[in-house]
C-alpha cells in the first residue's frame, strides 16, 4: 500500500471514529457499512473525475466496497488502469464528507434515498461500449436544501444560447417563470445567456431550479454567477459529479450537458446559433427518449438560427408557450384520457362536471354549460380551457364541444 | 327554347360571322369548330361562375359543345339545374372574348396549348363528390403578356396575413425576392400584407408574377391595389375564374385559395394569424400533394401564431430563407443525384469538375480542390456552396469533403 493510500485508511479510520462518537448518543444506530460505502463512492468519484462506464461496470459486479479496494489496490483490469492511474493513490473522501457538510452540501450517492435512480435509467441502458461520456454518475455533489429526487419529479430543462437576444431573454422569462410558477423545477447549466436568466425566472416566481455544473460546487462558473449560484443554493438545487474544487474543463460540459437532459422531463431550447451547446444537451434528450422542443424566433436573427434548423430536421418540436412545454414534458398524460377510456374519464371536480354537460355531438354556451353542470358560471369558464389544453373540447362560434381524443399529427 | 337563349343563340351566330369576315383574308384558316368550343367554354364559365365538378364531369361525358348546348336547353341531370338555373339564359359569351380582348386579355381553356393541364391535374384527382369546389377551373380569365403555362412551370404560392408586421413585410420581401432573381414566378392573391409584398418583391426584382383573384380581372380588388395589379398585368399574369364583372364573394376566395395552390409547385406561409386564410390555402397544397411551407417569427407575435401552429401540428414545413424554400418547393431535384446513380452524376460544369476532385473519403481544401480541378480558386470557391446546398458535400475543420446523398431526417 502505498503511503497515501495508508494515510487516506488511517484518515478514513478517524473519521469513522469521530462519526461513531458523534452518533453515540443519538437515536439511531450508525451505519458503519453504509458510512465505509460512502466512502468508497466519493473515494471512486474523485478517482475519475466524472463518469467512467467502465467503473460503473465494477462497481455493478463487485459492490462498491470491492471496487473501492481494486483501484485502491490497481487489482484492475487494463480498461480501468488508465482512468485511474492519476488519483486513484489519494483518498480525500472523509475530507471531501467534511468539506460538503462546512459548504452546507453533501454527496448523494445511489445508496441514498434521495438518488434520483429512475431519471438516471437511461443513461444506464445507453449502450456503454459506444457512450464512454453517457454512463450513469458514480455519485452527484449537492448543494441545496432540496431532495434531489423529489425536485427532478416534474422537471423541464431550459438551455440555450449564451450570447441570447432580449427577445430571447423576454421569452425564457416568460415561459421558465410559467413553467415554475405551475410546479416544475427548472433545470440548466447555470451559463451565460438563456441557462442564467431561465435560473432567475425560476427562482423570480418562488419556483425551484437546478443549476447543473461542468465543474465543483463549490467553484462559481462563470465567476459572475457567484451571487445567482448561491441564490440557486439557498433554495434550489447546485449538482454536479464532479469533487469540489474540478476546474470547468470542455469535455466536461457535454457530459453535463447528458445530466442536464436526464434530470429533465424534456428538454426545451429557447435560442441557439447554429452551434450552439444547447443543441448537444437536444441531442442527448434525443437519445434518452425526453422530448426536445425549441423556440422559433425571427429568420433574421442568429440566435434562433439552431432552434430553427432543429426544428425543420425534426430533432426538436416547436414550442410558443408553457402550456406547449407542459403538453409535451408530459404531465397532461394524467389529464388526457387513456384511449381505451371514454374521453374524460380521468377528469375530476369542476372540469369532471363541465366536461358531462357537454352533449356527446353540437356545443353549447357557457351559460348553458352552467345550468347544465349546476356549476355558476365563473367555474365553468374556468374549467373550458383547462379542457381545452387537454384537447378534450374545443370552441367555434355556436359554442364548446367536444373533440375526439386523438394526438394530434405530427 | 326561351327569347333569352334564342336572343343569344342569334348573338352567338352573328359574331360567328363577323370574325369570319375579318378573317377572310388572312393567312390561317379560321377554326370555327375552335371558336365554336371557345364560345361554348366562356358561356358555360359565366353560367356557373366558379368550380363546378358536376358540369366538369358533364363536359367530360359529352364535349364541351354539347355540354354547352344541354344547359341552354335545360337538358339536364337534377344536379345541374340549381347551379346553371340562374344564368343559362344568358349568353353573352362572344361579347365577354370582345371585353377580354378590349381589357388586353384572353380566355385561356383546356385547348389552348398554355392550359396549365398537369398544374390542375391534382384538382381533377380530388373526389368531385367530397370536394365540389375541388374541381378543375372551366376556363381562365387572363391579363398579361406571359404564357401562363410557361409562368406556373417553377412556381412557389406566396401568401400570408393581410395584417402583416413589418416583420413579416422584411421577410417576405426578402424571401419572394431571392425566389423570383432565382427565376421562380411568385403566386399570390393580391391581398393586403403578405401577398402584396410578395408580388412587389417580385416586380422589384425584374421577376415573374401570378395574382390569382377572386372576382373577376377587370376588378381591382382591393381597390387600393388597382395599381399594383396593373403593374401585375404588364409583365406577369393576373388570372381568375370568375368571369369578368364577378364581385368578389367569400367562398370565392376559398375557391381561389385552391388555385393558388394548384399553380405553384408549394406553398409558403410567411406569417398568419391562427384564423388566417392562409391556412386554407395550405390546406389545398396538402391536399394536392404540394410542400406546405410556413416562416417562424416571434412567439410573442400573433400574426406568427398561424406559421407556430401549422409547423407544431405536422401541417407545414419551416423554413427560413429562399434556398430552403427551393429545397422543399423541388428544383435540386434536378440537382440531386438520383439514388440509383452515382453521387454528383446529374452535375455539369465547375460543380461537376469540383465535386469529381474530391475523393470519396477525405477532405480537400479550396487550395487542393483547385489544383485537383483544374479551375481557378475563385471558380472552385463558387461551385462549393452550391453542392453544399445540393446536399453533395459538407465543410469541416479539415476542409471539404462528400456527403453520402441521403434525405434529410423528418
Amino acid at each position: 500500500m502505498s503511503p497515501e493510500c495508508a494515510a487516506a485508511r488511517d484518515s478514513f479510520v478517524d473519521e469513522v471514529d469521530i462519526d461513531l462518537a458523534m452518533t453515540a448518543g443519538g437515536a439511531a444506530p450508525f451505519d458503519i457499512d453504509g458510512y465505509e460505502r460512502r466512502l468508497a463512492w466519493v473515494y471512486l468519484s474523485r478517482v475519475v473525475a466524472g463518469p467512467c462506464a467502465a467503473l460503473s461496470a465494477l462497481i455493478e459486479s463487485v459492490g462498491v466496497v470491492e471496487a473501492a479496494r481494486a483501484v485502491r489496490e490497481c487489482a484492475l483490469p487494463q480498461s480501468l488502469r488508465g482512468p485511474t492511474e492519476q488519483r486513484r493513490g489519494t483518498d480525500t473522501a472523509a475530507r471531501d464528507l467534511d468539506l460538503m457538510e462546512r459548504l452546507g452540501g453533501r454527496v448523494v450517492t445511489p445508496d441514498d434515498p434521495e438518488w434520483p435512480a429512475w431519471r438516471l435509467l437511461g443513461l444506464a441502458q445507453l449502450d456503454s461500449g459506444r457512450d464512454r461520456d453517457g454512463a450513469v454518475p458514480l455519485v452527484l455533489w449537492v448543494r441545496g436544501p432540496r431532495s434531489l429526487l423529489e425536485s427532478s419529479d416534474r422537471a423541464v430543462a431550459v438551455v440555450g444560447a449564451r450570447c441570447s437576444s432580449g427577445y430571447g431573454n423576454q421569452v425564457t422569462a416568460e415561459i421558465a417563470g410559467d413553467l415554475a410558477a405551475k410546479g416544475w423545477t427548472i433545470v440548466s447549466g447555470a451559463a451565460f445567456g438563456i441557462d442564467a436568466m431561465a435560473h432567475r425566472a425560476a427562482l423570480a416566481v418562488g419556483g425551484v431550479t437546478i443549476a447543473v455544473l461542468a465543474c465543483g460546487v463549490d467553484r462559481p462558473y462563470p465567476a459572475q454567477h457567484d451571487r445567482l449560484l448561491t441564490e440557486i443554493a439557498e433554495t434550489g438545487l447546485v449538482i454536479s459529479e464532479y469533487p469540489p474544487g474540478t476546474p470547468a474543463h470542455k469535455h466536461q460540459f457535454l457530459a453535463r450537458n447528458r445530466l442536464v437532459a436526464a434530470l429533465a422531463d424534456g428538454v426545451l431550447v429557447v435560442e441557439a446559433g447554429l452551434r450552439s451547446g444547447a443543441r448537444n444537451t437536444v441531442k442527448w434528450a434525443r437519445r434518452l427518449g425526453r422530448p426536445a422542443l425549441a423556440v422559433p424566433g425571427p429568420v433574421t436573427s442568429a440566435a434562433s438560427a439552431g432552434c430553427h434548423r432543429m426544428i425543420r430536421d425534426g430533432e426538436a418540436l416547436l414550442v410558443t408557450r408553457a402550456e406547449e412545454v407542459i403538453d409535451e414534458a408530459g404531465p397532461l398524460r394524467l389529464l388526457l384520457p387513456d384511449p381505451s377510456d371514454s374521453p374524460g374519464a380521468a377528469l375530476s371536480g369542476d372540469e369532471a362536471l363541465v366536461f358531462a354537460a357537454l352533449p356527446e355531438v353540437g356545443s353549447r354556451l357557457p351559460r348553458e354549460l352552467a345550468e347544465q353542470s349546476g356549476l355558476p358560471l365563473p367555474a365553468v369558464r374556468a374549467a373550458l380551457p383547462a379542457l381545452e389544453l387537454a384537447e378534450l373540447v374545443g370552441a367555434n362560434e355556436s359554442g364548446w364541444y367536444r373533440k375526439q381524443p386523438a394526438r394530434r399529427h405530427r
